[in-house]
């Protein structure tokens, strides 16, 4: 490479991590890796990348770290051996754990003398380096500002979402409290559409535009709640409450262990005993907060 | 109307009743209608609707009457009055309910001579009669076929999922699953953000990729479930164990309630136990499955 991409180091190949070093490679950035099982380098090293066996060498490497290990803990252990390198680098952390993690690692990398920012890949390693791609950070905002052009390598939607290095993993938090929770409604879909002989494939176009229906009234619902105004419904408590009948018929519809459902009942009883049985389902979120 | 539009009756004018008949004058169907609070006609009648106060005169009105009412129960009570005018016309019913409630609705119906679909539109009011809008129905395919340009006014995307009454609130029951966990999940998110002062509305863009990202992954899912394979996974029922143990730093870091999550830690802890650690996500299903 002859020209003047930022040369990057990756630490971490995983499955994300390998993805991220092949984007760069791809996008012609001088690109070192490092992993603690060396052998995973290989088919990086033959599409171009160099490797380092010490990891404080390959922090020397580049003026840009993006860490993809699998937590904070994890990480700042790794980089244990190559803190003194990280003085004058910037080190990016692309892992999961909670916003008190993403502050602490942030004083551990500062005080070595790293600016840092802390981010996350709202995706699958096949969608890395896609137009579509989302990707939030958090932390500093000169890291993001010279490196901006780099980091949109990883992925067409790249976003600063503030200075505070801890707001990744603070949306990350916000964000991801949809997914287990949805998958599990679906799984559940395919236990009930199998257990009439049906495939759990004939449900995945349908569950498609049900979440895309979704998407298309959050704006409302987070309306509601920044107004705290709950009180012209689409659709009222009472109504999902009348709903939650319906959970104990599909269990025996389908023999389906329904138990996870008693929680969301509960919430939507409290809310109509806190008075928001005639307001908008958003209304939930009162009784979400701790008081 | 002088043209040969199929002259349409609808029961039931809340909103997505009103909705239903809005699109069918829009589209130039003879449209009768009917609601037990005689009120609710009078803006429809402004917009060329024919208004009848006993729902037999509007049973008779029309070859084709849709009923959205609440719920199967209501239904049949509300058509009793009717049940003789029922004789030669076609029943499309879009209420909630379970498979069970389909099939009593779909025996009453043909015992009093009509012929029967149930249906369920997968959107909100003002989305009906949009190109994108699904609807589904089970029942009598002759019924379908004679009336599916007049059913697909509703919605452009507009399926007949088979001969069975059932279908409808099967599929109803299997795609809905998702809709109260992934609501509740985006609540939580918003409860976590504002708690850091930031809006709600933030929050929506970032879960609207979330969701297109599980979106896109349903396939797999749903062919891992289909072929009972889960050894090739995307993501392991061991890696969201470990992301468990955020969610109590979630509730502590945001002051939010998140014993709503202990029944999903519960079924991955008993998918480990039953040998899917290592398995795909979509192994839950097994466990969700009643032995």
């Amino acid at each position: 490479m002859t020209d003047n991409r930022t040369p990057v180091t990756v630490l971490g190949l995983g499955s994300m991590g390998t993805a991220l070093a092949e984007a760069f490679i791809e996008a012609g950035h001088p690109t070192t890796v490092w992993n603690r099982t060396a052998s995973k380098a290989a088919p990086l090293v033959a599409r171009g990348a160099r490797h380092e066996t010490a990891i404080a060498d390959a922090v020397a490497a580049s003026p840009l770290v993006i860490a993809c290990l699998t937590t904070y803990d994890h990480t700042r252990e790794a980089l244990e051996p190559a803190a003194a390198a990280l003085a004058g680098r910037s080190l990016v952390t692309l892992n999961s754990g909670s916003p008190a993690g993403a502050r602490e690692m942030a004083a551990w990398a500062t005080g070595h003398g790293a600016r840092f920012l802390d981010g996350a890949i709202k995706n699958v390693p096949t969608a890395v380096g896609k137009p579509d791609t989302l990707l939030y950070y958090g932390g500093d905002r000169s890291v993001f500002a010279e490196y901006e052009t780099t980091l949109r390598v990883l992925g067409g939607d790249t976003v600063h979402l503030g200075e505070e290095s801890d707001l990744a993993a603070l949306y990350e938090m916000a964000v991801g409290g949809t997914l287990l929770p949805a998958l599990v409604g679906f799984f559940q879909g395919a236990a009930v559409v199998q257990a009439r002989g049906l495939e759990a494939g004939t449900l995945v176009r349908f569950t498609v535009k049900w979440l895309e229906m979704i998407n298309s009234i959050l704006p409302v619902f987070a309306q509601e709640i920044d107004s705290g105004d709950y009180t012209k419904p689409m659709s009222t408590v009472n109504l999902f409450l009348e709903g939650a009948a319906y959970d104990e018929q599909l269990g025996e519809e389908a023999g389906v262990d329904v138990a996870w459902h008693a929680p969301f009942h509960d919430l939507l009883r409290r809310a109509v005993e806190a008075g928001h049985g005639d307001h908008s389902i958003s209304a939930l979120v009162e009784v979400l907060r701790k008081p």
